[in-house]
């Protein structure tokens, strides 16, 4: 399959979802919704959305509901971006080529707006339609406790600021990586198998391939902070070694990084070795993960 | 009844609540976990969780579930406190007489706790014990749309920081009161309602009474922001004049705002007059609200 077309194309229809989920920019207070907006649409890639869908798509999911399910994941994730960017936690001036969301509306607005879209995430997934009571609940509890402090994004959150310009330790790198981007990751792939209705070991290989893809799809970002440049970017470039973060290539350098990228990719397609080709575009999407530092 | 021993019994309760539903100070990472307890626990008078008990009583709903909810509802009110103290909003040292969150733990962590106890109410929310999933997803969709940006908290917050130093225009001093606090206030109530099954007309009038509680409320903060001292209030007192914040007493003058406030208090006991003899703490909650101002 081209890789290229079907993200471009599913990336265009989540971008037309977000448009319609997301509060219009005239909407009272006009001023959040254009901050919330402004982030949302600055250029992301909609990798979680993507891998959401993909992996709904892998056991049959229905497109409509995975659409909604991956719009809300990316509010959630965009809600993330914005409060790191702050200058009290990492402060960026730059993502994804463009002034973060503090440069542009002021830290007021900006911590207003990371609220906001994860509040408009529950409120948008506790109303997707198509999908039963109890399938919204689960897919809520898997993206609290994805998000959450123990073992979730913002426990990653928490010991990544707390371990800058500290000497990197392997467990604690490890840490880091599971929760901060891993957790979330994971927790798309695994939403889109229960919107979709995954049997007990659907479900289990989906996971196994979200956490592996979720820790390649890091290595493969924090390689890229070394050897790509700005512009190619769209951030920083060199920023972590700058701030002394704890990365993998910081830790085992460059081509050991690379391996366990390879390493992760080839066991995340061998994991959902049973879901037959409907799971064409999850293999395709693990091999682009992975293709990015080459 | 006796009012004052009916809500110190049960704030009591509601705090062996929340320290069964937060993590453990010694769960990891233990910073975030320190942070988040310390502002839920540094002295609220529990009045959003002791509404929705005391709605839910009045209409025979379960203890159990009322304090798991009330418990859900009293994280997200922190995590608004927290964000709203901080120096690129209010700027507040002092909350409940104590440090607030960002001066104990700095910014980055205040916003991180913020963002971590709205995270644990839809937790809580999603597994609340004994509960059907229809009733679960209500209670998720009702406090997620309150604490929103379209005539819900956060959209209550963005008018009432752009209004600062202008002068005060009616409308926009309702649409502060409605959507800043008054939608979480009503939710309380129908929350307790949802839990308990109520029926519509049950429904109806105790969202009127929350409606009208929640109004009260506001003017009796501000109304005391103005009398009372900052030793008796637990924060600076005077601030809102000092900004020039949108307030009832600012537009309407001390007396006019008690006569308001009282009329409120009678029309909503009013409103629930065909609850019968449950809906006693209810109507004290109510009085007392205005007593506060005599």
């Amino acid at each position: 399959m081209d890789i290229l077309k079907y993200l471009n194309e599913t990336k265009q229809e989540f971008d037309r979802f977000l448009d319609l989920l997301l509060p219009p920019e005239n909407e009272q207070p006009p001023t959040i919704h254009r901050a919330m907006r402004y982030s949302v649409f600055a250029g992301g890639k909609r990798v979680r959305p993507i891998l959401t869908l993909a992996a709904g798509e892998s056991i049959g999911g229905a497109r409509e509901i995975l659409f909604h399910l991956g719009s809300a994941i990316e509010m959630i994730h965009t809600y993330s971006l914005i409060h790191d960017d702050l200058p009290a936690l990492d402060n960026d001036d730059l993502r994804r080529g463009l002034p973060t969301c503090h440069k542009m509306f002021g830290d007021a607005m900006a911590i207003l707006a990371g609220d906001a879209l994860m509040t408009r995430c529950y409120q948008v997934l506790a109303e997707v339609p198509g999908l039963s009571c109890s399938a919204r609940l689960a897919i809520i509890r898997e993206i609290s406790y994805a998000t959450g402090t123990v073992e979730g994004m913002i426990g990653g959150q928490v010991v990544d600021l707390e371990s800058e310009g500290k000497p990197i330790d392997p467990p604690v790198l490890e840490y880091i990586h599971r929760s901060k981007t891993g957790a979330l990751l994971t927790a798309c792939v695994r939403c889109g198998a229960l919107a979709a209705q995954a049997n007990e070991q659907q479900l289990q290989s989906l996971s196994e391939f979200g956490r592996k893809i979720g820790l390649a799809f890091q290595i493969v970002d924090d390689v890229l902070d070394i050897t790509a440049s700005s512009e190619n970017l769209g951030k920083t470039a060199g920023k972590d070694e700058k701030v002394k973060k704890a990365t993998y290539p910081a830790l085992y350098g460059i081509e050991a990084s690379r391996v366990k990228a390879r390493e992760l990719m080839t066991g995340a397609i061998e994991d959902i070795g049973i879901l037959g080709e409907s799971a064409g575009p999850l293999r395709s999407i693990a091999r682009f993960v992975y293709d990015r530092t080459a």
